[in-house]
């Protein structure tokens, strides 16, 4: 990918949105194009942080190891998501681990551009503290549903952001990725999402198939699933799924 | 209060921390001493925002109301933490609620003074990247807690922070605020919480009466809660209650 195509592809994020494009170019002509396989590491907590990433396509998981050997899936990203560039606060360690759960065509930006930068231009500065100030929000939000929601209200928001806002009946969905990973990122055991699974087709007459979902009616899902939540649908940020 | 005390108060804090005393001077000499009752309202989401607030002692819980009038809390914080400092990068609107749920004596620093900063003094935005990025990784915490501990768990990790780090045995602590409060904050209605709180003694063989919590051995508890987390006991992050 030339350059000039990485610089308006960057500026989707908002870390880049507000910097000229002379300054963004600083970026991408250091920037490294990656292809990461479905499964494949990406990194590993602890590692020596010298990039940070940018993705262009696919799904990329964030999650710590617990003492007993469990995962904890923090988030997962996608199309336009930047992540590790807060290593450069832990002295260039990353403080997670990242896994490509679907196939991923990720950008790679070295991590002392974005140290020179942040030091040298304020724009630069402002650009990072709003895309983190965004991503402070989202987290926020998602504190919110594991502290209020059920679990079936929960997997009825997650379909609910899956949802093309301009349409209200008659929605044909795919789940991004799989089910089991769908549940840890509920914060549920795979026997409560599919309990959970049960009682939300009950209530809402949603179908699934495999990864498919039908839903005749969208008033009956964002009824059941937004009456827990301090937003009401269409949510205002529908860019975490 | 006089000027040079609350400059060494705010550098406490990660955003005041790397700068330099005359730069935290351009703060404290524009800050203004508040104090709050136990329950009273610092503000409201959707409030224009013409302060942040950093806390000199007290907790102050921010949370948003969900749309069938519930409350999600969201963050508690005490001594040292900032907030409200994110409303800069949202129009100088709130989007969240704040209130004291215990007396608390707090400093109001205008918000444009912060703007200022951030414009003029890279080491202003690289305190406040630091400080935003910290709090990141405590959300992330949370996040984590929340996914995968089991609400005895949870409980035990709170109890946890509150230890004195140097004490193995023998500990006697007070709980900071109102139980009801802290089964909010930890994602839990009223009866689980009891019913979690059950559990946890039994197992633990730690003792509550009251506010009042004897822990005769560390161990029992900390092999208990921490084993579902990524951190090992003692806690990295203590400062988040």
């Amino acid at each position: 990918m030339n350059s000039s195509h990485k610089t308006n592809l960057l500026k989707t994020n908002l870390l880049f949105s507000k910097l000229p494009d002379d300054a963004i170019a600083i970026f991408s002509n250091h920037a490294i194009d990656k292809s990461y396989q479905k499964g494949t590491s990406i990194y590993i907590e602890g590692d020596k942080a010298e990039f940070f990433y940018f993705i262009k396509s696919g799904w990329v998981k964030l999650y710590h190891q617990t003492m007993d050997g469990e995962e904890a899936v923090v988030d997962i990203l996608t199309t336009g998501h930047i992540f590790g560039e807060t290593a450069i606060f832990d002295n260039d360690i990353y403080k997670i681990s990242a896994d490509a759960v679907e196939n991923a065509e990720i950008i790679l930006i070295p991590s002392h551009i974005l140290k020179e930068q942040l030091g040298n231009n304020p724009a630069a500065a402002f650009g990072m503290l709003s895309a983190m100030s965004a991503h402070r929000k989202t987290q926020e939000k998602e504190i919110e549903h594991l502290t209020i929601q059920s679990a079936p209200q929960r997997i009825g928001c997650f379909l609910l952001r899956l949802c093309p806002s301009n349409k209200q009946k008659n929605i044909i969905i795919n789940l991004p990725y799989d089910k089991t990973l769908i549940a840890s990122r509920l914060g549920m055991k795979p026997e409560t999402f599919s309990r959970a699974i049960n009682k939300l087709r009950e209530v809402t007459k949603i179908r699934m198939n495999g990864a498919r979902v039908e839903i005749d009616n969208i008033e009956q899902l964002s009824d059941f699933s937004c009456n827990a939540c301090s937003s009401s649908y269409p949510c205002d940020d529908k860019t975490h799924i």
